[in-house]
C-alpha cells in the first residue's frame, strides 16, 4: 500500500535533488543557505530539541519575526516528533500566556524582539520550562539556550513521522472569545502544499518572498509548497513597503503573498518607482477585500499576474482560488470574469466546498448559505475543545461559519464572515474577543463590535456601546481600557455611545442584530472577503 | 479529520465548476459532450451497472479502442463500487482469457472492433456473464446489452467510495511468464493525478489528446489529472500519424502523451507540414528510449515543449519527470542538462525514489542499483499473488526491478530494465513470456529472448535458440509457432540458431547470461529507458 507523505518529504526532496541550490536568503541577517545546509541544520536542530526535556508530541512555541531560522523550525519541530505552535507576535502578553498555557507549551523559541515577552511568559506559563534564543551565534542571553547550540548537536536518529500525526497547532479566534488551537496533521499540511503547487504552478525556478508574517498560515504554509518543488525562500523580518520592494527586486523573487492592505501600502509608498520586478511572475493575495480598481493598480504597478486565495487556518489554509487568467480577463472587462473579481474564487482541486442552508440541505445557485469544506487539508479538530470540534467537523465536512453564495461555476461570493469576524489589514479579529474586553469595563451595559469601512485597512474595529444608567464613559477611556486586555490591532478605533435607555436592536430570541447596526456604515460599499 | 479524495472528486469538480464547458471530443464518433453531460451519463451508467448482477468489488473488463465512452467507464466502473480491468487489445485471445479468468471478470465492455473477441471470451471465461456493446445507440448486437441502454437507466444512489478501496486492476507482464494484476486504489490514482497536475502545470485551459491507447495507464491516468482541473479530452480511436496531427490541429489540443516510436512515425509521415499546432504547449513522452537527436527533431517539428515521464503501472504510473526547461537547456547543449537528456528525470514531488544495492543499502551517486519507489501512488499489491506482492512491496517501498544510477541531483539513469523487459514501440514485452512460447515448440532445447536495436521501434524481440539434438527448426516456423500463443507484438522478429552442441552461456548457478548474448547487438548504442 502506498506510503503517505509527511512534512519530512518536503525537505528531503530538495535536499536530495537541489542540494547545492540556494534554499533560504535571510535579508535580516544576510545569511544564505543551500538546501543541503538547511537540511543538515534542521536535522541537528531536531536532534537538539530531543535533548530539551521534551516528549514526542509535546508542544513547542515560536515567537519570532520572519527569518531563515523561523523557517527551519517549521521542519525541525515536527521533524523531532513535536507539535509546532507558531504565535502571533501582535497579541497581548495576556493572550499569548493563555495560548501557551492552553496548549502546554514547554519550549519557546524567541528572537531578540520577543525576548522580554518570552521571559514574561516563562514566569506566567506553568508548562514552559525552556527559552531558546534564535539570534545568530551561540552566546545566548541569560537563562536561554542558543539556537545555534542546538544546531551544533550531533545528529541522532529521529522518531518516525506519521502522516496522521499532529504537526502543528495554530491558534485562531473563537466565538466564545477564547482563542482555540486548530490541530493540523502532516497529511493536512502536505495536502495543502500539493494543492498550492498545483494551482500556482510552483516550480524549482520560483523564489518566494516571505513578506507577510510566517506565523500566519497564509504565508507559513508556502514553506512546504515551495520547498517540495525545490524553489527558494527569501525573508524580510516584517512587512514594510520599501524593504518588500527591495527584496523582490534584488533577489529577483518570482512570487509572494501579500494582503491587500500591504499591496495598497506599497502602491502608496512610491517604492515601486524604478524597481526592477521583471522576475516577479505572480502576487497572491487573500484574507480581505480587494476592490477591482486596486486589483488593476496592483497588476500594473507590480507588472505581474494576480492570484487570489481564500481559506482559513482550519483548511491548512487553501480552499478556493482565482487564477491569473481569471484576473486578466476580468480586469479587461470581459464577463463573467469581471463580475467574478468580487468573488473568492472557486474550489481548488483536492478541496470541495458546498454552500448549505441551516437545515444542511444544499443551497441553490445564488442563494446564500454556510460554506462547508471537505478535503485532506481539513484539520483534525480543536485542541482540547471536543464541543467546538464536534460543532465544526460534521460528517467529514468542516463548517466554516462563513456565509456565501455560489454562481453556476462554483465561484464563491462571501457575504458574511465566520463568527462575526473583522478583517483589518489582513488580521482576523473576532468581535466576540473585542466585546469581551469592552464588557470588562464597569460602565458598559451592552456592546456590539463590528467592522466599518477604511480606505487603507479594508475595515476597522468599531464599537457601539450602551452605558449603564448613570455611568459616563468616553471613547478615549474605553479604547485605553481595551488596550490592557487585547492586542493593539483588535482595539476599537472608534466608539459610538447610545443613551442608556436606548438598547441595541435584538431579535425575538434576544440576539443582538449586529447587521442592522453595521449596514448603515457600508451603504454603497462591498464587504466581501478576498 | 480530513476526508481523502476518491475518483469521484475528479469528476464532481469539473461537473460543478465547468458544467457547460466541453469535456470530451470523440473524433471517432463525432460526439462532443460537456462536463455536466458526461457527469450525468456516468452517474446513470454506474446505476445501470448495479443492475447487471454485480456485487460491490466485482471486476468489470473493458476491451475497446479509444473513445469518449471508454473515458466514461474510467469513472463509471469505480463509481459503482466495481473494479475496472482495462485490457490491452493487442493481446492474444489466450492471454485475454487468462487475465479475465485470473481476475474473475463478470461483465465485459467491448466496442465493434472487439465484439468477436468478447464473444469468444464469454465462452471461455467462466466468471464472465455479460457483454456490453459500446457502440452508439441502443440497438445492441445479439447477446449484448447496449451501453446506451445503461446510460438510460434512472440514477440510483451509488455506494460510497473509499480512498483505500480498489478502483482498478491493470495487468502487467510477470517474471514468471504469467501476467499479474496491479491493484490500484482510489488514493493511488488520485495521488498520481495530483502529481501529474503539479509537474505538468495542467489547468482548465488544457485540451489533452488521447492518442496512445487508453488501456495503458500512461495515457489512461491522464483521465483523472486533466478532468480534476476541468481541462478537455480529445480522443482518436487509435494512434495513426495523420489522424493524430489532424486532431491536435483541428481541436487546438494543448498537450498529449506519445511514446517515442509514435513521435518518430509522425515526423516521418510528413503530416506535420502545414499543420497549425500553435495551441500545442507540451508533448509528454515516456516508456522507451529517445535519442537526443530525435528529441530535437520532435521539439522543432511540433514546436512545443518536451516533457519526459518515467514510471510503471505499479506506481499509477508517474515516478520521475524531466520538464520543459530541462529539455530546452539540454538541447541547447548546456550542461548538466545536455547529459541529462539521457536520464529518466528526477522524482516528482510526492514520490520518493532510492537506488539500492542488493543488500538493501543505499547505492552511492553513480553506482547502479535497483530503483525503490515510495508514495501514495504505489499499488496495494498484485491481485491474488501474495508471494509476488511480498517481493514487490517491502517496508513501504516498491521494488521496481529496474536498475539505474542516480546523479548528484537525483536524476535517474536506467541501465537495465525490470524483469528482463523489452520495450518495443512503447509496448512492454516480458521476455519470459516470449521464452515460454518458444519453449512450447518441441524442437527447442534452450532459448533466450532479448531486445535488439531497431530504428523505428527502439528495439525488437530477438530469440537465440539451441535446438534439441537432431531437431531442425526454421526461423519462419518458430515465429509462426509463437504467433499462436502470444500477442503479435511479442512474437520474435528474428531468430538465430546455435548448433545443438553449443549451449547458451550460463552463470555458475546455471542462469543463462543473457547480457552476454545481448551486448554484441548494442555496441555503440544507448539502451536507456525514457
Amino acid at each position: 500500500m502506498g506510503a503517505e507523505p509527511t512534512l519530512q518529504w518536503t525537505l528531503q526532496r530538495p535536499a536530495a535533488q537541489y542540494s547545492n541550490k540556494i534554499a533560504t536568503v535571510d535579508r535580516g541577517t544576510g545569511e544564505r543557505r543551500t538546501w543541503s545546509e538547511v537540511a543538515d541544520r534542521v536535522n541537528c536542530l531536531s536532534s537538539g530539541l530531543l535533548g530539551l526535556d521534551l516528549k514526542i508530541g509535546d508542544r513547542v512555541g515560536v515567537l519570532m519575526l520572519n527569518s531563515g531560522r523561523h523557517f527551519e523550525l517549521w521542519f525541525a519541530i515536527p521533524g523531532a516528533g513535536m507539535v509546532m505552535n507558531d504565535l502571533n507576535y501582535r497579541l497581548a502578553e495576556e493572550e499569548l500566556a493563555f495560548i501557551c498555557g492552553d496548549s502546554d507549551v514547554k519550549v519557546l523559541f524567541v528572537d531578540d524582539n520577543y525576548l522580554d515577552t518570552g521571559r514574561a511568559l516563562l514566569q506566567r506559563v506553568e508548562s514552559l520550562h525552556t527559552l531558546v534564543w534564535t539570534g545568530p551565534g551561540t552566546q545566548a542571553p541569560e537563562g536561554c539556550v542558543a539556537y545555534e547550540t542546538l544546531v551544533a548537536t550531533p545528529p541522532v536518529e529521529l522518531p518516525p513521522q506519521h502522516h496522521d500525526g499532529l504537526a502543528a497547532i495554530f491558534y485562531t479566534g473563537g466565538t466564545t472569545g477564547l482563542p482555540k488551537g486548530a490541530m493540523l496533521t502532516h497529511r493536512n499540511l502536505t495536502a495543502n502544499a500539493m494543492h498550492g503547487v498545483a494551482v500556482m504552478g510552483i516550480t524549482s525556478r520560483d523564489k518566494y518572498l516571505h513578506a507577510g508574517p510566517q506565523f500566519h498560515l497564509a504565508d507559513g504554509s508556502m514553506t512546504f509548497a515551495v520547498s517540495w518543488v525545490g524553489g527558494a525562500h527569501v525573508f524580510i523580518p516584517a512587512f514594510e513597503p520599501t524593504a518588500t520592494v527591495a527584496a523582490l527586486a534584488e533577489e529577483q523573487c518570482t512570487i509572494s503573498l501579500l494582503v491587500p492592505t500591504m499591496l495598497g501600502m506599497v502602491l502608496a509608498s512610491g517604492a515601486l518607482e524604478g524597481a526592477d520586478l521583471t522576475a516577479l511572475r505572480a502576487l497572491m493575495y487573500g484574507a480581505s477585500p480587494m476592490p477591482g480598481e486596486v486589483q488593476r493598480r496592483v497588476a500594473e504597478g507590480f507588472g505581474c499576474e494576480m492570484f487570489q486565495l481564500y481559506g482559513m487556518t482550519e483548511a491548512s489554509p487553501i480552499a478556493t482560488s482565482m487564477d491569473g487568467e481569471d484576473h486578466r480577463r476580468g480586469m479587461a472587462g470581459e464577463e463573467p470574469y469581471a463580475s467574478r473579481l468580487r468573488s473568492a474564487g472557486s474550489p481548488v482541486p483536492g478541496v470541495r466546498c458546498e454552500v448549505r442552508r441551516e437545515d444542511g440541505s444544499l443551497a441553490d445557485i445564488g442563494e446564500p448559505g454556510e460554506i462547508y469544506i471537505q478535503g485532506p487539508n481539513i484539520m483534525a479538530g480543536y485542541w482540547n475543545r471536543p464541543e467546538e470540534t464536534a460543532h465544526a467537523l460534521v460528517d467529514g465536512w468542516y463548517r466554516s461559519g462563513d456565509v456565501a453564495w455560489q454562481d453556476a461555476d462554483g465561484y464563491l461570493y462571501v457575504v458574511d464572515r465566520a463568527k462575526d469576524m473583522i478583517i483589518s489589514g489582513g488580521e482576523n479579529i473576532y468581535t466576540s474577543e473585542v466585546e469581551n474586553a469592552v464588557y470588562l469595563h464597569q460602565g458598559v451595559a451592552e456592546a456590539a463590535v463590528f467592522g466599518i469601512p477604511h480606505e487603507k485597512f479594508g475595515e476597522t474595529v468599531h464599537a457601539e456601546v450602551v452605558p449603564k444608567p448613570g455611568a459616563t464613559i468616553t471613547e478615549e477611556e474605553l479604547i485605553e481600557h481595551c488596550r490592557a486586555h487585547i492586542a493593539g490591532y483588535k482595539v476599537p478605533r472608534s466608539v459610538t455611545f447610545r443613551s442608556s435607555d436606548d438598547p441595541l436592536p435584538k431579535s425575538g430570541a434576544g440576539k443582538i442584530l449586529k447587521r442592522e447596526l453595521r449596514e448603515p456604515h457600508w451603504v454603497g460599499r462591498d464587504r466581501h472577503v478576498g
